[in-house]
């Protein structure tokens, strides 16, 4: 039997484990310290209400005979599907039921979703990144190649006319930086698309942090995404469902290659491959598009919204260049002085006590740079934010 | 772009349409016949009381800051992996914790374990048999062989050395054919694999309907089965989650192949592509195998097993052969006089108004067989027996 050659070629990622150990190093000198995680790329508030409730009304029909769910449609149920592209409609981009396959979340799907494509494709993947990506692109054998992001272009890099590529990743707002394409700079990758007969995958697992009037929450609102463009979104940040996943994947029905619909060959992969997110768990993601919902969860997602504006306004002060914190919870910072991103993590854990994400770990135009969160408790953010203000000064 | 050439090779399946359409064609021309389904797949009784109340209380902790879960490890929670290991301990199987993948569900395990592999492998799989295995190995391009399932060998097709594969389906109790391997004979299969180097990949979705003392429930009751098999399990069957989704995957540590651990490998695809089982899902779960949850589900099992039961008494006193029944909730039958899988399937819905699933439909040497189930409600199924009795009668 032959195993899969291209696992060879996949380099292991020690990025969080190298933190933990500098971390607990840290503490077992310092005991007493008291220290603040900016680097949390996990939700902590709780599920809204209207979603608990929603979870417990299903899981009690799930206990009698009459209301009990067995197999459910692999693609979602129409009550969630429904709501999803009420969700979209809201902002007027018309979705058809069957466009939209709920998930287990948008780590699945991103994955998988290149079983589609030829390994014979050049994939062409932003640096820094979410690391998934090109993992998922070596285990199948394609080459990739990278669209640096910098600060010269704001970390937000613009199709390269030298460079073809058949798959393209764009995540915006983006993880790790925070930045955000506006319409105009969408419509460039989608017109590079279309002219390359290439495919967009677009990650849009962050749009509920959009608040600027011209930077898109769906590629859709470009004209001609549809005839290019797979979007995968998940409900991990807009409604806190790290831990209760559920995403979601759209394939338009235009969306076609060499004369094939994508939208079917999806379909025939999800109903081999998949069955269906839990119907509990479906029940709770329709609470979430209702406007009860939706109020509770962009409540949250102020919450983390505020976060990172109190991070991002000593930055300001100080003059330290960064993207991100206004439609993200991220913030991207330059790292003082020239220090690389190991430098800059082990002074600030050292002198403010905090403990950030180095962006090198984010691939090679991360080094230099350094990621802080929202994510945290508002106190202590509060909290953090003097201390790095305070130890900023001392730079 | 090129899109994945192999799934031009995949054939469109249309039973269950199929069936659909010809009971509907059927009441619209019958609109007062009181037709029976005996041809489900699914479970019908509700989630046991345990297992409701590990949810509602799961689901109530999402709702409080102090007990929210976001991100868990992608490879499940240790509570639910040692009651995982528990319930293999109690039949004599140690695993270590590491070894146990929770997943959601076996249908995309069955899948996605195939990415280990390269495409430019030989698979073996039985004939009749679960269409996704086939659909699975045909997206990737893999050479498929067949191993004749026949009333002959009574559906328990066993190595034939003059075919080498190297990977090895086996599902036992089979879907569809409700034969089970005794433990002798699936360790002629483990002889085989290791033989010939090759992977088997067990399928023990009907673990928990297996009463016989020969029959094994995992495959690691076989010496030697943990240097050359992945066993796929769910809960689907075994505590009605097939719309709650939670399953698991074995991969031993001391399985490898040209030196490679696929554990690791498995191990990295999942942490790769997956973002682990809702945690309110994994605390349903864990509640299956508490002394009470096993009590519950087994009341649940035996309901079904009764029903098959029913219908296997029918058939005996009819002389007409079938396999499954005793291990399984399917009985897999021959068609009477020399019918082929539609034509019993119409006389059927005719003479006794009942609802089955042609055999032709599971693959080649499925054609002159039939599934009934013991998933249906037990007064419907003592009905359905009388009347199968009587149809029998009169051919």
């Amino acid at each position: 039997m032959k195993l899969n050659p291209n696992y060879s070629s996949l380099k292991s990622s020690y990025l969080f484990i190298d933190i933990a150990h500098r971390v607990a190093a840290y503490k077992e000198k310092n005991p007493a310290a008291d220290i603040i995680r900016l680097g949390i790329g996990d939700v902590t508030l709780p599920l809204a209400q209207p979603v608990v409730k929603a979870l417990q009304e299903a899981s009690a029909e799930m206990g009698e005979a009459e209301t009990f769910h067995g197999y459910g449609p692999e693609q979602g149920y129409p009550f969630l599907r429904q709501g999803i592209a009420g969700y979209y409609a809201a902002r007027g981009i018309t979705l058809a039921q069957e466009e939209i396959f709920v998930s287990d979340g948008a780590k699945s799907d991103i994955g998988n979703i290149l079983e589609l494509f030829s390994p014979d494709n050049t994939v062409l993947i932003p640096d820094p990144v979410y690391p998934a990506y090109v993992d998922a692109n070596l285990m199948d054998g394609r080459k990739i190649i990278y669209a640096p992001a910098t600060k010269q272009n704001g970390f937000l890099p613009l199709p390269d006319n030298s460079v073809k590529a058949d798959i393209i990743y764009i995540c915006s707002p983006n993880n790790p930086t925070g930045a955000a394409y506006t319409k105009a700079q969408l419509a460039q990758w989608v017109n590079c698309a279309t002219k390359n007969e290439a495919v967009i995958l677009f990650d849009a697992a962050y749009e509920c942090f959009v608040s600027s009037p011209d930077v898109p929450r769906s590629i859709y609102e470009v004209e001609g995404a549809k005839e290019c463009a797979v979007e995968i979104c998940s409900l991990s940040k807009t409604a806190g469902f790290t831990g209760t996943r559920c995403g979601y994947t759209i394939v338009p029905n235009t969306l076609f290659a060499n004369g094939q619909s994508l939208n079917k060959m999806w379909n025939r992969r999800q109903t081999t491959k998949y069955n269906e997110t839990p119907y509990i768990v479906q029940r709770a993601a329709a609470a979430v598009f209702t406007p009860e919902g939706l109020a509770a969860c962009h409540k949250n997602i102020e919450y983390y919204k505020n976060n990172a504006g109190v991070i991002g306004k000593v930055l300001d002060q100080a003059s330290v260049w960064y993207s991100g914190g206004i439609n993200s919870p991220y913030i991207w910072m330059e790292c003082p002085n020239g220090m690389d991103s190991w430098q800059f993590f082990d002074l600030l854990l050292e002198k403010a006590n905090i403990v950030g994400t180095p962006g090198a770990g984010f691939g090679n135009n991360g080094n230099g740079y350094f990621r802080l969160t929202g994510f945290g408790n508002a106190e202590k953010t509060v909290e953090a934010a003097a201390r790095l203000k305070a130890f900023l000064s001392t730079l």
